[in-house]
């Protein structure tokens, strides 16, 4: 009996303490994640309510107001800028992240961009960045999304080493995958979405098995983080972040599901702007000479004057009391989120403009006397479009998926005030009459305006699991349908252009899917010009064409004459096997490719053939599942050709638009 | 100005009814499955309330009343698997339809399975079924999913024709991805659960782009499935289909995770018992001679037999009122989902044991005086474990999710009440004490045991949309997450189950991926007695290639010496060709396989290419992904052999179980 016992507990043990299981590793992903995003959250809230009590205690004058509120920020960007590329000058301007863990994700190399040492430096910068609150309106997704990468990998050397297996490309990429899905959830407390937006944004396929694992890691994550809060008394109990109070019965009237349809079109055709905007003002900073001199040499003074722009522009006493500038990230959305319809509140009276935020009634921000509600949101709107362009630009580490967040609910709550004003009854629809919650428009318009701009749906979950009510479900999904619909069919999205703009390697997806796509085949765009080494060249040859060319591997054929395909050479294999070649050759005979392979030059198998005849298709799911990089196409065992991203990357931009006939 | 609105106008025109995309396809899709699942439902609700009203008005008499209670479910369950059995006799015993469409989804044709004309036989079985109410405790979705396939496939076909295009199987699978997806958001109104549940259902790995058309087509069914709702004066406004009212501001205490977890443990304990006995009780129907032959023979007299003893266990005034056995599908999950503790309601006194279910308290159906309120739910249990084994066996179009759905709630149930009276004033942390909800265990618990029984984790998403509540996300997240460790690594799922059971043709997954499994390469276990057609063959040698052997498609190879592999030609072309073989060959000279194909015989080429090299996780990956039947394996151009799903199943199981060394 005893005995029986303690074999199983002794099994439990192997089964639990199996290291070749990375359970544990993803466990310790999402405990880590949640730890660092709420340790940033806590420093960073220190930091705002320090620089708000200076704000507040520096007295009526207007000049060192105006200075403690510009100084502040102007001292963390610069600081942010000069700090973290002081630290990491090769990975270029780190901004968000997303496009380059995109990049990876795909099969990409990009040199050091996963180091552990970046991890310092981004966390720093993107602290400072935070801390400037919501005047330079940016957003934490992506900056934490990289560094969750960053430890995944971390994690997944730790655990190659551990367990001294081999290193395995398709582990260390699931690994990350997880760390994609870790970083949304850790962000926003939301499990659920987390993963799939991770997924929407980064890949275009995906196994059940990553999605499973993400699922896991990005709950452990979430639970964490949340706990911190409870533990911190913050909250009661485990809750979401941006809680709603919709009400649950009748939360809206069935004709206000068309509203809800054309706000979702208005967000998309927005989002378009939005992302066209953005891309063309990238561009233009590149092409310009001034500013891409700026960029280049002195980021700190750039990222300087851009928030001296940016705080001034949201001065309140200034015009920054037309958009509400003195609530904070979470403020925005807590209050667009309301209730009740501040238009019609304030129809007969306005609410006093106070010298300070009422914490009780923080809505009060959005209601200037002079300019009532709707000129305030439309303010808000028009500048917060100016300043996001410009503060993507900014060289530090951000995220730009909360400012476009808060933008989508602004134009939700502004679609939902005029439909409160037009319908101060409610929409009549049967017998009881309910009044019309601008809230939930601007849940919607959250939702509809980041998936537009990002190309997801799980926007629309991530507004339910962010504000703990999934009553308006259907409206939402449809706005966001809706939304996506328009913007994925005239632009590309906010991630995809930033990928367009920074020239980073990236596969388009073959849009549209005519019918004329499925004719073209690989023997259509192959590269033909390949220099295959046949075994029985003269190594003078060989060292012609390394010397001649320069990929990184060599197909490596039988004869001349068969160009039969049986392997693949490293370039850097090659040239080391080169210089160390033995002066021992027999005298007369002329040493060929084949002796310095016996010799030891270490050659890989090809696992993977492309014929001319497979379809673009078929090439464009095997690059994006395989995460490939290079195929190559035999005919009849003949190496012809070889297929890469950049010759499918022509080829679909050929389909869309085809080339005019000569 | 008038011409550019009417160029305008054109071009949206152009834009909206471009045939050559498939929006509209879906839009059909998704209305035309919600119309049939709504007029199903009301057509099941008409008989269901006949057949109350009948056992009503019968009197006192115990015999009339018994007779009237287990002759209507005799009579429709013996009707509908004689019905669906004489219309399509070829398509076997069609039960759930789930584990045909997943193999179908994997790429196999399964003859007739996606006819048109099983839909009708599908519809009048499934209604009949239906309409048993909960006396045979069956639910809808696998047979649903099955006829939005067979819809989908319809469409497919409907818009090739019309538009022209050649047949494009990508294209059909996207149709069929999008059915699944629809079939599930129609029948239970929850468009993202469905999308998710039927990716993870079906297929292991898919593409970002089948999720978004999934989404579309299930958003457009869920929501007209409930506009049906509200037009039929049933629901004030569009809401979800079991709605519950947990209170918001504080759900559940902190300490209250760790027993959710439990929970969740528990359910996948139970869950692997509940899908051995399922599995074992198949088999020995199909083993056990007396079984075999009345399951092969007289279908309607097994189903006649089976819905008697189902029925009479749980006929009211029997054993069924120890298991509130007079409440519907819908009812019981009504019940289940309800806030507040049933047992410390009835600590001092129960209810009273009404002739009527009282509709106000319908709860009271659980409260049995004799038993208490854990009596019931474990004699429940009990019960409807059995009585789920047998339901399961009849061969009738049945759904066998919603059963378990329920099953987990009444499992969940009983663990909060419990906890509940261990508990009475709540579990205390901080200040304030809240008392326990069981209701929200018994969500946790349908969630869990549903995803662990299915090996799903998106039926936590499916609970919160069901129920219209998100409040739960993470405690209910952690539990299904439990529940799905436990049974994930020790039984296959129910579908997969029955799948094996069937014995269809199925790729399994590499679990665990232990490092060992990345080792093994195609030349492991391909299969190498492949029978090749060369070109220079006599053309006697190809009848007899053909006579002896019976695969679909034949590697054709250059010369018997070279095998340098050139093409594929199908077994139906060569025969025929073989067979119109003209008279007129040159006498003397023997014709040989070039001169029939030269007379026209097709060939295919071949698109991809494996070498012994690859790896078995890449191959793995390569059918999941291109839902590929066979691949040939060339080394240096020569056709050395062939992988089918079969000789992967191998490979996989004989890294799961090595085999015993010689």
């Amino acid at each position: 009996m005893r005995r029986t016992i303690q074999g199983g507990l002794g099994r439990l043990k192997e089964r639990l303490f199996r290291v070749g299981e990375d359970w544990y590793f993803l466990v310790a992903l999402g405990v880590l994640m949640a730890l660092i995003s709420y340790a940033m959250n806590f420093a960073i809230g220190r930091v705002v309510q320090a620089h708000k009590w200076l704000y507040r205690e520096l007295g009526d004058g207007h000049l060192l107001r105006y200075l403690s509120w510009t100084v502040y920020p102007v001292a963390l960007l610069s600081f942010s800028s000069g700090f973290s590329q002081s630290i990491t000058p090769s990975s270029g301007v780190p901004r968000s992240g997303i496009p380059e863990v995109k990049t990876i994700l795909t099969g990409v190399i990009l040199e050091d961009y996963l180091d552990i040492k970046n991890f310092g430096a981004k966390v720093v910068g993107l602290s400072c960045t935070l801390a400037t609150g919501s005047t330079i309106f940016l957003g934490k997704l992506g900056p934490f999304v990289h560094l969750s990468v960053i430890i995944a990998a971390f994690l997944g050397r730790v655990r190659t080493k551990t367990i001294g297996e081999p290193e395995n490309k398709t582990k260390e990429m699931e690994m990350l995958a997880a760390g994609a899905a870790v970083g949304v959830a850790t962000v926003f407390a939301a499990p659920i979405s987390g993963v799939l937006f991770s997924i929407e944004v980064m890949s275009s396929h995906f196994s059940v098995w990553d999605y499973w694992r993400g699922f896991f890691a990005a709950t452990c994550g979430a639970f964490v983080f949340r706990l911190l809060a409870v533990f911190n008394n913050e909250q009661e109990t485990i809750t979401s972040v941006y809680k709603t109070s919709f009400p649950v019965d009748i939360p809206f009237d069935l004709p206000e599901i068309f509203f809800f349809v054309v706000l979702g079109a208005v967000c998309g055709i927005l989002s378009c702007g939005y992302n066209y905007c953005q891309r063309t003002f990238l561009f233009f900073l590149k092409a310009n000479r001034v500013t891409s001199k700026l960029l280049a040499t002195s980021k700190p003074l750039y990222s300087a004057l851009a928030a001296v722009v940016l705080a001034s522009t949201t001065y309140p006493p200034g015009v920054g009391r037309f958009m509400a500038s003195r609530l904070s990230m979470a403020e925005y959305l807590e209050t667009l989120f309301d209730n009740s319809s501040w238009a019609l509140m304030t129809k007969n009276s306005s609410p006093p403009w106070a010298a300070e935020p009422d914490p009780q009634n923080l809505w009060w921000e959005w209601c200037h006397p002079q300019l009532t509600v709707f000129g305030t949101l439309v303010f808000f709107l028009v500048m917060k479009f100016l300043d996001a362009d410009l503060a993507t630009t900014i060289p530090i580490p951000a995220g730009y998926f909360l400012p476009i967040f808060i933008y989508g609910a602004a134009i939700g709550r502004l679609f939902g005030e005029v439909l409160s004003v037009a319908f101060p009854e409610g929409i009549v629809a049967g017998g009881k009459v309910n009044p019309i919650m601008p809230g939930a428009y601007a849940l919607a318009g959250a939702a509809a305006f980041s998936g537009a701009v990002t190309h997801t749906l799980s926007t629309a979950l991530l507004a339910f699991e962010v504000t703990g009510q999934i009553v308006h479900a259907l409206p939402i999904l449809m706005a966001v349908l809706a939304a996506n619909a328009i913007c994925q069919s005239h632009q590309p999205s906010f991630y995809d252009g930033t990928i367009i703009v920074k020239k980073l390697p990236y596969l388009p997806w073959i849009r549209g899917r005519k019918i004329g796509s499925h004719t073209v085949t690989v023997g259509h765009f192959m590269n033909c010009t390949l220099t295959t080494l046949a075994k029985d060249i003269p190594l003078e040859d060989v060292i012609k064409a390394v010397i001649s060319t320069d990929v990184t591997q060599y197909p490596l054929v039988e004869t001349t004459e068969s160009q039969t395909l049986v392997g693949v050479v490293k370039r850097t294999d090659l040239v080391q096997a080169l210089q160390t070649e033995p002066a021992s050759w027999a005298p007369g005979q002329q040493p060929c490719l084949q002796d310095i392979l016996a010799n030891g030059c270490p050659t890989q198998p090809v696992t993977l053939q492309l014929s001319p005849e497979t379809s673009l298709h078929e090439t464009h799911n095997l690059f994006e599942l395989l995460n490939l990089q290079t195929l190559f196409v035999t005919s009849r065992g003949r190496a012809v050709g070889s297929v890469s991203w950049v010759e499918l990357k022509k080829a679909i931009s050929a389909l869309t638009n085809p080339p005019a006939p000569k």
